[in-house]
Parts: C-alpha cells; sequence; structure tokens
C-alpha cells in the first residue's frame, strides 16, 4: 500500500488531536457573554482550527479567519482564501471541517479518478466563491445566526478599515476585541501543545549542544549559529531565535552572530529556539571557553539559583508577581545585589510570548497545564551578559521540566 | 588587533550602504505632497533605516517606527523600545542616527572602558525614556516641526487603536496611510537591495541543487525538505517557503513536505526560497526522477516557453499586463490550450510579494531596477503540478537574470 494511502487512512481514522483549549474557551465565551469568537491572526487561526496557512505567516495582508459559535464549536467555520486551500485539505491536524471561500485562483483537474487527498481539495475548490475576506466572514456569521450576537474579533489580524467595515455590515451584531480574549485561552495547554513543545525544547537543546560542539579558540558566532540552525533544521523545526554572543558581546540581549572570534576565557551566551509544528521555544544557556574568572562563577549561580527557587515555589494558585520577587531576591542574595529585571519569564506557546506574565506588577495567577520559560538574563555593559531560562509545564503539584541539561554554566575545554 | 575593532573601524570609515531608495522617496512624496513618512511595519521600518529588530520580525506587536521628513532625510529619527536598542548600535547597515527610546528596560554597566560598540550602546540607553511607541512618535513628530503637515503613516504596523490616539494627539496634522507608498517605493531597488537579492537567489539554487542530490527512488519529500533549508542555513540564510511535493502531490500550490516516497517516473516540484539579510527569494524548479512522459515534457516546455517569451520582452515601459498576456499565450499555444492564472509573477524585495503585480488587470508599469519574480505555475488535481519561476533585475535594455540554472525539467537517473 502506497505511503500516502496510509496516511489517509489514518486521517480519517480518528479525530485530529487539538490546540485548542475548547472547555477553556467556552468557559471564557460565557463567563464574558461571548456567543462567538473570531481569530484572524496567524497565530489563533492555527491555535483555533489547527490550519497553518503558509502566507499569513510570512506576510502581513493574507486574511484568514476562524468563526468559533459559543453554542456549538463543532459547527466552527474556517475562512480562508482559495489559493490556500490546499492546506486544509493536506494537514491531518485540521479539525475544523466547514470551510467557506474566497477569491479567484486557477486548479485544473485531471480527468484521472481522485484520491482521498485530491478529492477533498476538489471538494473544497467547488465551493461558492464569497468574493472577499470580510463579505465571506459577514456571510459565515449570518449564515451561523449571529448577525444580532455578542461576537469578539480577534483585532490583530484584521487589515486596517476592516473592523470598520465589519461594524458596517453588521449593524445589529456587539463587536468587541477578542485578541487578550484568545490569549487567556492559549495559557493553558492541551496535551497535544505541551508534547509539541517538548519536542521543540528537546530539538532546541539538541542545537545548543551541536553550537557548542564546534566552539574553540578562534571559532565565530556565525559558525556557531550555522551549527545550531543546521541542527533545528535537520529535527524539521524552523530558526526563529537566535542570539548567540560571546564575551562583551553577550551583554546585547538580541545579540546578532557576527564573524566574532571566540578567546580563551570568554562566555559564550546562547538565547534561542526554533519553531517546531507551529510552536515555539526560548531557552538560554552559557559556556565558558576554559576557566571562568570568579565573578562568571558567582554571577551565573546566583542567576542560575534564581530561576530554580522560582521554579521550586511553582504550583496552580501561585501568582506570578510572587514568582518575579523570588527570582530576583535569590540571585540579589546569592550574588548580584544589583540586580534589577523587568520580568522574569512568560508564557510560550504558538507565539514566544504567552501569558502568564512573570512581571512585578502581573495580576496572572498560576494555572495547571501553563507551558512557561523561567528566566534570569543579567546584561553588564563592558563586561558580559549572562543567562538561564529553563521550559516547564505546570503540574498539579509543581513543575515538569522541558529541559534534558542543566541551566548552569558549561566549561568547554 | 582584536577582530571586533576592525569592524568597529570599517563601520565608522564608510556609510552603510542604502537598502532605501532615497531619490524615489523624495519624488514620490514630493509628488504627493507629503511632508514626511512614518514606516511601521517590520518590513518598511528595515528598508526605510537598515535596522532590523528581531523582536517586531518575529512576533504581532512590538512597535518600531521611522520617521522620515521630506525636507532633509537625514534628519530622519529611529523610534525603538529600548530593548532592542543594541540591535540598533550593533548592526553595520542602519544609516539612521537619531534615535528616540521608549520603555524600561535593565542593562547594567562595568566600570571597565567601553569600546565603541558598547559606547554607543551607553549612548542609546541613556536617552530620556518617551514612556510608550506611541507618545515617543508623538514627540518625534513635534520636535520635527511636523506638528502641521501632511504625513503618510504606514498603517499596517500599528496596533489597533493607535491610528485614533495618533490622530488625537496631532490634530493639526494631516494623517494618510502610507503603506502603499511606500510598497511603490520599493518596487525600485538599489544595489544594495540587487545585491541582497542576488545572494538570496543564489542560495535559493545551491539549496535547490542539495535537495535534488537526495532525491531518489523512496525518497520522501521530508528529506529533500530537510537538505534544502540545511544548505540555506549553511549559507547564513533562513528557511521561509519550502513547498516541496511529488507526484499528484505537487499539484498542491503550497504543498508541505511529508512523509510521500519518491516513486520512479514522478514529478518533483519545488517551490522555494528563503531570507538572506531580510531579502527574500522565491524561485521554482522541476525535476523528474528517470523518464518524463510525453504530456510532461510537452506541458513544462510549454510552460517554460511561457516563462522565456515573458522575459524577452520585459524593459523599462512595458506594460505589467502585456506580459501577463504574453506569458498565458505563449502557455497556450506551445502546449496547455486551457492555461489559466491569476498572475504571472510579482515583484520582490524584503516582502515576498513587492510591486510590480503581473496581472491581466494590473496597471502597473515595468521600470528599470525592479526585481521580479516571473513564474508560470499549473496545478492539475490527480495529476501533477508544474511551475517554472525565476527570479530577475530589469536593466536598461532587458533584463538581468538572477538564476544560473535553467528553468527547464531536470531529469533524475
Amino acid at each position: 500500500m502506497p505511503h500516502e494511502e496510509v496516511l489517509q487512512e489514518s486521517r480519517r481514522a480518528s479525530p485530529a488531536p487539538m490546540l485548542l483549549n475548547a472547555e477553556r474557551l467556552k468557559a471564557v465565551m460565557k463567563a464574558e457573554g461571548i456567543d462567538a469568537v473570531v481569530a484572524t491572526s496567524a497565530e489563533n487561526v492555527t491555535y483555533t482550527s489547527g490550519y497553518w496557512a503558509l502566507s499569513q505567516w510570512i506576510r502581513r495582508g493574507p486574511q484568514i479567519y476562524v468563526l468559533l459559535p459559543a453554542a456549538d464549536l463543532a459547527a466552527s467555520e474556517i475562512i480562508a482564501s482559495t489559493t490556500l486551500l490546499d492546506q486544509i485539505a493536506d494537514q491531518q491536524d485540521v479539525w475544523v471541517q466547514n470551510v467557506r471561500r474566497y477569491g479567484y485562483f486557477q486548479v485544473d483537474r485531471s480527468n484521472a479518478p481522485l484520491d482521498d487527498l485530491d478529492s477533498r481539495q476538489a471538494e473544497l475548490y467547488a465551493l461558492p466563491d464569497n468574493g472577499d475576506a470580510i463579505r465571506a466572514l459577514v456571510a459565515a456569521i449570518q449564515s451561523a445566526g449571529l448577525s444580532r450576537s455578542r461576537i469578539a474579533i480577534d483585532e490583530m489580524g484584521l487589515l486596517p478599515g476592516h473592523w470598520e467595515k465589519l461594524c458596517g455590515e453588521l449593524p445589529d451584531a456587539r463587536l468587541v476585541p477578542g485578541f487578550q480574549l484568545l490569549r487567556r485561552v492559549r495559557a493553558v495547554k492541551t496535551a497535544e501543545e505541551i508534547a509539541r513543545l517538548r519536542r521543540v525544547a528537546w530539538i532546541t537543546e539538541a542545537s545548543i549542544d551541536a553550537a557548542l560542539a564546534v566552539a574553540r579558540e578562534g571559532a565565530t558566532e556565525g559558525e556557531m549559529a550555522r551549527a545550531f540552525h543546521g541542527c533545528t533544521v535537520s529535527h524539521d523545526a524552523f530558526p526563529v531565535i537566535g542570539c548567540i554572543g560571546f564575551g562583551t558581546r553577550a551583554a546585547m540581549p538580541n545579540v546578532q552572530p557576527s564573524a566574532t572570534r571566540l578567546k580563551s576565557g570568554e562566555v559564550i551566551r546562547l538565547d534561542v529556539g526554533g519553531r517546531y509544528k507551529h510552536y515555539r521555544a526560548d531557552i538560554a544557556r552559557m559556556a565558558v571557553l576554559g576557566e571562568a574568572d570568579d565573578k562568571t562563577a558567582t554571577y551565573v549561580r546566583a542567576l542560575h539559583v534564581g530561576v530554580l527557587k522560582a521554579l521550586e515555589m511553582i504550583r496552580p494558585g501561585v501568582k506570578a508577581s510572587a514568582l518575579f520577587e523570588t527570582a530576583v531576591e535569590a540571585v540579589r542574595r546569592e550574588g548580584i545585589p544589583h540586580y534589577n529585571r523587568s520580568h522574569v519569564g512568560h508564557g510560550i506557546g504558538v507565539d514566544g510570548y504567552d501569558l502568564p506574565d512573570l512581571t512585578p506588577a502581573s495580576k496572572d495567577v498560576i494555572e495547571e497545564g501553563m507551558v512557561m520559560c523561567v528566566e534570569t538574563p543579567y546584561y553588564e555593559l563592558g563586561w558580559a551578559g549572562l543567562q538561564v531560562e529553563d521550559m516547564i509545564v505546570v503540574r498539579s503539584d509543581g513543575i515538569e521540566s522541558l529541559m534534558t541539561s542543566d541551566g548552569g554554566l558549561r566549561v568547554m575545554r
């Protein structure tokens, strides 16, 4: 049996695992009196439907939406440009079955019998053309009987002028911004999301190892970056963040790899992470070539203890702001008395900065199923930059680390 | 002399090569009576200033602006979050010297003497904090004496509500949307842009070769994609488009590499391109494993002739719509009588779809210095997908191809 047919069979056999936390979405919609949500930004479209539409992710402008009615999530609908329908048919993880298309795109059809994948495409191309994205969305809302409803529309993916157009076309609906609502829903991950985050964390740690494997006196930041990204793509992930800096350059928070060469005794700071099946990693590790001086050793240990102390106290119900205080105080106590930070971490998922925000002013409360980066970066101009950043999942009684390596200083010989 | 110091010296010695077509921007501003332009989207910020701000490129939300006054482009100003100032100091190709910062971010400073790079950072961190992005932009406009001017603001990078805030804060200014204006400016490339586009085209062709090198019976689309992206990152470019499909799967316009295995006689369609120094490639090539059947051979030839006929007639002054007609008619005449398309190409640069649009309804006219993708894709469900796509520069008397390979069918043995 050819491979593709096997894929087809498995596609039909089991429902796609969902990225969307459907229970949480329903609860939030109920609590806020929302009758429907419309996802418009690339992250939210993928999150709510499983549909990853190439051009929406790589450009500004292409409009794809997902309409999710509170009364029946199974009646959700994807609104897609005809040019992007093939990906709905091919992607096994699209769980929204209803599709509304808009726009002209030419695809011919052979006289040969079509397999399942091609039949599904043919079916999608045969749908009526709704003209443009906003007309299609309005039609979807109307035919779902939602014209007089309270609808939360993710305002971040719309083009300028679209919001006003929607208000004009749906005069009896009450439209409210939906981006923050979806961000709150996304804060607690599903099993499928955690599996992807675990995988991308693993790929990123493997890529850190690959980068450090080429670190020797005279090696450049650029060489390490090529090794890092090469490993990432070899595992089907895509490069996103690749901050790798030596010595004083490591004090640049966003250091981009250059032709600068590594010298003995210098610190290497890596703040890195790719994207795997649309899910992000963000991990920081440090190494030193040869012996670390006392300051480096003390500071690294203090920053590492800061992360570990925060991790120790993480459990459902803890305040994000308390994690901030704990981490910062630990770093100060352990050896960097002047340590200051804007935050010590953030959620991570389909976006690199999901909730919660680990800031002093944060009102977020830790919940089971959150996936977070906990970090204590320290940047000292003229000296170096140091950073520990771990990815973890919040469990009922503490954390599950997604890390396989220790956050302490690695000594390279 | 340590390497970094050499970099510093060369940075001071010669002005950064500009991506911005300053003459064209000035001409367009003058023709439209615009006193200043504000870039807000990632592409336009990089294009107008040379400044590539990491988080603006990988997330939705981070706000970086460039204010460009018509009266004196040298007085242009970058508005940046404090978290992203390091990249202004480090990037040799930032030609805008004036910076206005906003927001808190902690960077410490050692007692050691600072080198040029660190001094520039210290200088930027020491700038006054303007609070938030919009307040910083308003302050920049006011201190440039532009509060009563006509200002074209790139509407695509602003967050929802920002436009209204700007109107409220600048009641005497006339704000008009600027995204299309900047798109028109970007259509004619500078020498530095063409150099980057030539390089990314070369990297993409090298990566196509790397992918085809692993194509054999039983190889998967995924294996070819890993080889493709691996080559791309080894040349310091980043993966963007990697559509690689076999046989009937090649008929999916956005085919994403799967575990499907290559069979003898099947077509491989690659529609691919990375990003190098922020500039995009978009190239399509085809191969067949073993012998091509008559239909494949005829169709590929027809599509290839379609591109070649369009390329032959390209010169300044030619209508984009005429190129469309020429390409489509050639394909029909040469062997696909039912051939239809929405477009046969587009400009390319810092965005994957710059002007001109090679569509039947396009009003665009070809100009010297445009860089374009010319393509004749053909998708037949149940059979295969075929595509030739070349990148070229428009010169005074015709084209300069950025391709080193021929667009015809490659036969793999």
